[in-house]
């Protein structure tokens, strides 16, 4: 269950850990940004009524919540309808279905420019680009590092967005905080439960990547991790699942949109460029992931993927992404939401 | 590649049989309905351009098709655009996105005509339902059979639609096609080739489903079984595949819509039913089918599914269905297509 | 549960399906060679002990087996020990671990017979080749057919040796068992159920592949499908699982010796050739194989594995074969069996 | 290619890396403990045969290595023979076929003293238990930390064994390293790229898990992120992969014991505990190991299973595991190794 405090209660943690650990629970204390929480689990309190009553009696519990699932605050019983993850005024959960573009992995100055442009003239709000790259072989880039963050800040900047990019290092965490507005968790890391904790420690949003075979409820216990430290602020991302098929580079599991919306009060976003591997399925995918639900997109362009340092093949060219933008829009309002296209961008600081 | 014969050229199938044999090709004549067309596989057309001018220069070769992949008849080169299967009136693979619909298993004549009735006035036009089903177990019940198709094709005249139905056992393909316009394959027999091969035989529409672990190669040989017997009508079904996770009982492969498109010609239906198991997601994910682009759905509706005798959590309820009809339509236009939605019912005979 | 019935009590059948009808019970007589038993499923045995008894009471009720599982005449319970399968005199499932070796594909006489000296010499009892081949593609060799039949039981009588060979089509059950002394039912066709069920009517013992995918439980109601026919001289094989990993052709999957031997009374047997399609790797997991308890062996061995019409690349050379034998019989010591190596070959009639 | 350099030439890196990088390689030098190299990849040293001389020509290049694998110092082509692991004088990857064994987690000082002198009585060399534990929820127990760390040293220091543990927070890799032997890394953190490069940068030898759907390229490549760090004392651990199949947890790849032998020319360790989930499978699975060819076994050991804090179903009791090690060890023998059993144990100090 979760105990949600009221404010200016000093003690009033302590005194409901005690309580709760006399009766067999394990307490876990979560200091969220807004409000102080206590997760209990282990316990018995479907049985012992008595108890509950006792715990909800005292002046500083706000309210107690109930939940069956092992995990508890992104459950979707925590909150009356959906969790709406603020990005420096980019709202992800909410009416609009959020686009973020941008390269797979920063190269230079120029590449990221000439595509934050483009994606964002053609509705795109968030930039995506990696400094720090999971390659799978110690001999390919790594990433540019510290000077690739100044890029994506900058061009971000320019063309009014934000920057979503990923963290792989726990010692980082701060450095990358200070350029990104979303820390993306890859998927090789879900499971990299240090690097969770940290995240957790952090108050940026995080962008929470599926594992290529990660079950639901492994990905929703991995974004416990991040709000047990008190970041709430996640978004849970399907980018596609390993299987036998070897003509794509991986499957996207479309399911997972109402799947985690029935389980999370979480925003879900759909990475249709890692879900395939394929650069000409990806429209056909993003249509897919936007009506099934999706509450923002995560896509990979180039301004000359044949070329690209990484993952060429998978990254849409400019004009794809733009031609792609308005069929996307209207599957947005056939299923009552909507999707920016071709807003003005104001060039400038 | 494949030599398309002209008609009224009796010795023509002969003739190209052993010149192509002579040069080192396996030779197979496929009898269709419009063509006789004699598919070569094995030689080497590509550094033999003499022969190849040979070959066309005959009087009774209307064209010849160089075509790389392992199937040929249902590779996308085959044919300019692509194929519309006609199923009685019922085009799928044109502008319409085509509704299937119907209870998972033959039950009860009302059970059929109350299902028939609704989604036939929602929209569906082709009315599914198995009288002999495939059962993990032998202690299962197996299906109605011959009552179970009068009562399909009764239903399904009644209320102006057309009948998909599996036939499972070889012997029995003549009786099914009495009573049935589509033949269903179902995904356990997806590699019985000899089943494969006397539905090629047949001159009734096939909706082929997909393995449960298929590669796209693997469907589009076994499509390529039925289609070398002379019957073209195929349509190729995505019905969600297995994998690790154990939430949903199997996972959708919507990319299958976009993959399947880009190497063959025949339409492409998609189960989301089966392709999930659970009938709370059907919703979400016939739209994200009709925004990928399928020609057709097939869906399982059940009037009273917590008493099916089958797959009775993965049926929708009457009232979901119609329910879900507009927006589906809605996302239909979305993306340059139609799709039929409370059209007025003939009851008649 | 099972009632096993008396012989000699000719309406025993009918009444016991009548009380057990009136109970709310499914009821699947099964006759076969050497008892007649009845399966009910569906009812609730283990609430009405008053109606267990009456059945017990009967004068022409021999035993009655409870059994909570949903394959019933496979499952461990139903017999103390282990089955054996007689194979014309070849037992399979008793101390001796039992080789079947040959090639994938019937390809001439001189293939077949070569191989089958060599590998009866090397110690291997039941001469594997297929007549009938399932190819992914039309295009490929189906088989030889008859001729290939005829090939086989030849070599097999020329050399003591019995014979494995799949039918695919169930209109040849009756062809194939003449020539057959095991037939095999492949991977494919796992799930193909009016062929499991006219194999049930047969009474050659049968060698029934695991699905590609299947899961343990999906095999033992295949199998219980062949046994409610009656024919229950079943041996189950592994022959490798389809996975995310390309390296080989499929995933060996070894626990399914302890895992199906704790489930079922029937042998095991494994396909180290399909299970890796890679001939270097087939020696070690042979040696595998037979240490964690498999009753036989199938492997695919060809006198010039690199001009094989079929499966090339997983079948072993003749010297390899006769390397690895002495191996596997110390391996198979060190667990408490015996397998024939080097055995003379009573080359004669 | 790897260009092994000698010893007391202190400019041979810079000059080398200058005159590769000239001609379009990546290089990355390697410190290790015996030698150094340095990897180049990315150029093509099979065209251009005079710079290889160039390169081979220098006094201080010992020898160049020309390896087309993307890996490079683990594959098989870069020593004669295979690698041994020292691990305190224990030797994994020679003619032993070495026993790691105890509990999963480590619980209490009796608990882990009680099974490490039963394990290292019927043989097992090398204490396994984790005081750090991956936990899939939050609200799992983590682990004791330096005091079960402390308890680990005790025990096997007593019992005249070794220790392996798992370590998961790079900031933490000297602390474990200052009581383990061996660094386990988990199958979750088989791509922490950034854990691995700073295991790498340790001198204690590395036990690397291979992760739930690894393809052993990527297990091949995490070992090298760990090699080039100069840390060359690493042993490859199949742990069992996840697939569609709920009864086990696991599905043990036994193929990868003569994969990965034939890829790379480090040892093995087989992990049948993780590999199936289930203690009575153990057994079996383990005299399959060893008869498969694996270097080294680790296996979960707990005085009360039914107790255990975690992963108690695949732990063996001390009787089983006792029964277990006699057929083990003719296992080995039959092909061609030993292994400990019943060896006096010195307990001292």
């Amino acid at each position: 269950m979760i105990i949600v405090l009221r404010q200016g209660h000093p003690v009033a943690v302590a005194q409901v850990t005690q309580e709760l650990e006399e009766h067999g629970y394990q307490v876990l204390p979560v200091f969220g940004v807004e409000k102080t929480i206590v997760c209990a689990v282990g316990g018995d309190e479907f049985k012992n009524v008595d108890f509950l009553e006792q715990i909800k009696a005292h002046e500083f519990v706000e309210d107690v919540l109930l939940i069956t699932k092992p995990y508890k605050i992104v459950a979707k019983e925590t909150v009356a309808g959906r969790s709406v993850v603020d990005v420096g005024g980019v709202k992800v959960g909410g009416d609009e279905v959020v686009m973020m573009a941008g390269p797979c992995t920063v190269e230079s100055e120029e590449q990221v420019f000439v595509t934050a442009e483009a994606v964002s003239k053609a509705g795109a709000k968030i930039l995506r680009g990696g400094a720090y790259k999971p390659s799978t072989s110690p001999y390919s880039f790594q990433g540019m590092g510290v000077p690739g963050l100044k890029i994506l800040r900058q061009a971000a900047d320019k063309y009014g967005m934000k920057v979503v990019t990923e963290v792989m290092d726990l010692r980082k965490i701060e450095l990358v905080a200070q350029y990104a507005d979303v820390l993306q968790i890859g998927a090789r890391n879900m499971q990299n439960y240090d690097l969770l904790k940290e995240v957790g420690q952090a108050r940026t949003p995080v962008l929470l990547k599926r594992g290529m075979t990660a079950k639901y409820e492994e990905l929703l216990l991995a974004a416990e991790y991040i709000a047990t430290g008190g970041n709430q602020a996640i978004m849970l991302c399907e980018r596609g699942l390993r299987t036998f098929e070897s003509h794509t580079r991986n499957m996207l599991d479309i399911g997972a949109v109402p799947v985690l919306h029935s389980l999370s009060h979480l925003p879900v976003v759909i990475d249709p460029s890692q879900g395939t591997g394929k650069r000409d399925l990806v429209a056909s995918l993003s249509r897919a992931a936007v009506a099934a639900g999706a509450d923002a997109l995560i896509i990979e362009v180039h301004p000359n993927p044949d070329h690209a340092i990484k993952d060429g093949p998978q990254s849409m060219t400019i004009p794809q992404f733009v031609d792609m933008m308005p069929t996307l829009s209207k599957v947005a309002e056939a299923v009552g939401r909507w999707m920016a296209t071709g807003r003005a961008v104001s060039v400038g600081e």
